[in-house]
């Protein structure tokens, strides 16, 4: 085999940089470098992400004292890494930033969103945002490659087909993306506390969920569409399922919608459409993706109705982050799409 | 206190039933006479319903051994009091039946939603529709009742006063509901196998949940109107959240919605508005209504859009089937409201 | 009726103390006057108790302000009552201290258990040990009553039994307890956080859990006993169970077993002897018990061995906490001591 | 590479054969042949299997449709291979049993446990217990090897360096076992019907436990030792945590103990000692392990008492029974002992 590349993490110790340390460590073409942690610097890694025990020796340093590699990885908080980045870009020819600052390309977007300016917008344009299966050439050919949103992810997936061929309404989409606590990442708060968090159903984001303005970026063709978003927190810890509900408006059957996803991703190898005639598990579902890079996209047509519904699932962790974020990573290094990421989920879930 | 009623319960084996007898035995007006189990005739109604241990002595009997009583509940599975209930209302002046048998007044939706014909029409429209805040002097004077459906209860009543104010597009409503396992019976299943059914997120009716006949039935005034409904199962077994997205036909303010809540709902003993500015729990949550009659219902606005989102929760089992019925009856015979309902709710949850 | 009892709680917004407020603002014959947080003085209560909105418009005060009342209740941090003790006596002439700080009566014992010097040690002996199964006649006549230890409780009650009458070896007994997440207060920590906390099976105390302290005294009787204890978070917010092996010093059948424990608790209200030969429920289960004073018990002997398991279960909260301070409150003022306690718990639970 | 192993899974619908089927479909020495299902041959393993969507296109087949083959695995329900072992040694020259068959080797002990008189108790002592830390080298010669029971793992890893030494009392451990739903299988009960099996703590073998019986036969080494074992069901899907109360013959430090694992366990790629002095995961936990192979065990020594408390955790479903199974298939063919068995598993866990 060749030489393995040289990668490093900047901001190993949340639970994105744990799980894209997982991932590089078992990728056979990857040599893992530095991975930072301010707050954690001199400790083994395994000490934050017990399920490395015994799999690594390797410790987290400091930001300043990671070495020219590769590849940097960065999974900075958001607002970070547009501070940094031409320090990061100085160690590495390409860097995968998996935080929100550069998933947008217009600078007014971004601060209507984030509520703060932007500090590198320069470089917002430079960056090809990280879902392979609307960007594959782009990814291949990219030296800046942002990771998308895991709620963004689950929805753009699910509807892509649809607006790309301008078969919907564009300004009715309803999506409400249920999502489990990890999304919130590793920092306890009141509201994460087990017994407040445990069983709840909590409306964390009936309006104005950010993830919005990665959706319309990416499904508006024709002219600017419009997606009334939602967000709720179940009891999960990993995962997504996205409810879409769009507006058809010209007639399609079962199998018009079957073929319409069979073209746009019957090639694909992270994406499962799934809709059975009866069975326990009759569209997708986020248990059974924990670990997994996969999106399963399901469907059902509503009777006498030009409601669509689709349904969408995947591990916020993985295809919502750090997974999708090595599939760009294998196709920025012409690797096969699919390293390090065959783990093909646990039945019974955990 | 004058002499307590007699009330009788046919089908107390599951779940609501069981529910109900919870409810009548700590009623003070209340004497339960009999309560029916084919299944279980001759046991203890503990050995069915545990919480009931070293509280009461009651044995299920037949339903055949059911005495004249003063009013009798029915909570057979869907389908059965249809067929027998001449010979229930040979037993009791008042009847409530907790399935969906008497719930819509037209012959032609229960064909097409039940998938059978009605075998008693002509009962249809002599039943209320139990939902005390809509109907509350209907009730009073009623000897028919019919209670609500779990999840129809929870969106009629987040949204009754703006379809009643024709303040919203009549057919651009989506709802979607999140449920608990035991909304689905106390019958296992291969589905409700807790290897299964554990930390699913299930998309069981992406269309055609037949509560969506109620809902239409009791939100319609002007003319027929449409509701996009949704259900999904998720890791829970009390409890429905509903998340509504309404579209305004004219701009409201928080303020003018405040007022419109208060208007409808300001003497409720069982809605509370839930809308904080800060806190863990600004919306309504479903964990904290276990064991209660409540409805808790807030609502956010979306900005620059003309999208009100009404969140809405109860506890199926209460709320949303026995204590309503329970709410019901206390109206139909006179009593307090809110009699043998008091339970305010657990926090933390369990 | 009477005049109802003036009543006020130190450190009502933790969970105990929110507990304890749900039951006393239903209990009849009191009236509650002022409930104490430093951090939340002036904020209405429901805001960190949401599940009294709507039921109370009570504000929390600080310490300071406390008025004389008839009996103040004590819900703070473990160490802070012993430090004021008499502030609070000069308050009211009847005191119960849900803390741990009066529990021991040995001051050697506290010191060594809670690592720090008993502050008012004079005091120790005078406050009533409040298992009122154990104390009844102590607690009716005591001005001054400490609450017990949740896990101390669900041992004490499940054993007392046995070791009342020597029956088994005084030195073998391990005991091991399954504790929800609610027993470690409403605080955040990393170990709290939702995705670490959520699915844990957890041992926090494989040995050296402070109740074990409080069992070895209610316990000895012939000479100090000794319990090998050992304490596990599993995935749960309220509730324990106490799985204890206790080892026979001379054969008992089951009918002896049985007569034994109904000699001592045959008449306790909240007290049930669960051991059922089918069905789902055959022992004690913490989750039927939410919201409950109960305490379930149960056992089974092991065949050809002196082995036997006892198993018990309550609510921390409730039996294990705050419902059994008002079962102790009840008596001491000479109330029915089932009074604001009749809540019977759900099924199935939430 | 050499040729594929040829292999077949009789009994592939179950968990423990679907787990199976996904590890074999991943190793690289292995070819799948057939996978057996009276109930659903002839369709697709992914219908019973919905991990293994797009991941294969096998189909269950008969069991009489099973061709010879280089290995033959067996995940019947117990009771079912005795009684064809015949059949199936006709078929592979080398056979790993996963049921309870034949664990025991003394048919007496299996006739006390399983109430059924052995049906093939000749080849009771041929088959070697599938514990790979124990019995290694004799797996690698092996042509008939057994499964061990989940529990029994748990417990025997986490004890065997201090039974084989001598080192504790030999008749006094007490072991409670904490267990996830997937342990009971596949099967649909009232008991594990959602609503009741949610947050359930069920005492379900106080006493009486088989797994007992191989406890016993792989620890006893003076004499026959005795274990007083007792399984409670938790919140759970997959996931064993044993607590393990042994009590020492002599004093014995940390370092000692440590040592102690060090020495047996220093090589082993499947077993983590795990203790740390803070931190969240100071001591095993089975959620951690959720599609791995690892046991993790843990021990705390009481202060001032000849207890050890010692903490074992593994997937029921991998260490417990198709991954150990994996791993004894490695030895029994000279490949690497770790093949198909990579998955670190996930943190935070799902």
């Amino acid at each position: 085999m060749a030489e393995k590349l040289k990668v490093s993490i900047v901001g190993a110790s949340g639970y994105t940089g744990g799980e894209l340390l997982r991932l590089l460590l078992w990728h056979p073409n990857v040599e893992v470098c530095e991975v930072t942690s301010e707050r954690y610097a001199g400790k083994f890694v395994y000490s934050v992400h017990p399920n490395l025990r015994k799999r690594t020796q390797l410790r987290f340093c400091r930001m300043d004292d990671v070495k020219p590699c590769d590849l940097l990885f960065l999974c900075l908080p958001h607002g970070q890494a547009m501070r940094r980045i031409e320090s990061f870009r100085a160690l590495a020819p390409k860097l995968i930033d998996l935080s929100a600052d550069f998933r947008l390309n217009d600078v007014n977007e971004y601060q209507h969103w984030y509520g703060i300016p932007h500090q590198c917008s320069g470089l917002m344009s430079e960056f090809v945002y990280g879902i392979p299966e609307l960007h594959r050439e782009e990814i291949r050919n990219a030296n800046l490659v942002t990771g998308a949103g895991c709620n963004a992810t689950a929805t753009i997936l699910a509807l892509f087909p649809f607006f790309r061929r301008g078969l919907v309404d564009l300004d009715r989409t309803v999506v409400e993306v249920k999502v489990g606590s990890s999304e919130g990442g590793n920092a306890a708060t009141e509201a994460s506390h087990h017994p407040e968090r445990s069983g709840a159903v909590r409306s964390f984001m009936p309006t104005m969920h950010r993830h919005g303005a990665e959706i319309v970026q990416e499904l508006s063709f024709e002219r600017q569409i419009r997606i009334y978003f939602s967000a709720t927190s179940i009891e999960m810890v990993r995962g997504v399922l996205a409810t879409c509900h769009v507006f058809l408006r010209e007639p399609l059957e079962d199998k018009d919608i079957w073929k319409i996803y069979r073209e746009n991703y019957g090639n694909e190898p992270f994406i499962r459409i799934v809709k059975e005639a009866n069975g326990i598990y009759r569209y997708p579902e986020p248990k059974l993706l924990s670990g997994t890079n996969y999106c399963d996209i399901g469907f059902q047509k509503e009777k006498d109705s030009d409601r669509l519904v689709v349904l969408s699932a995947l591990d916020n962790l993985m295809k919502g982050a750090s997974g999708q974020a090595v599939q760009s990573f294998n196709l920025m290094n012409g690797f096969e799409e699919t390293l390090g990421l065959e783990f093909p989920g646990l039945h019974p879930g955990a």
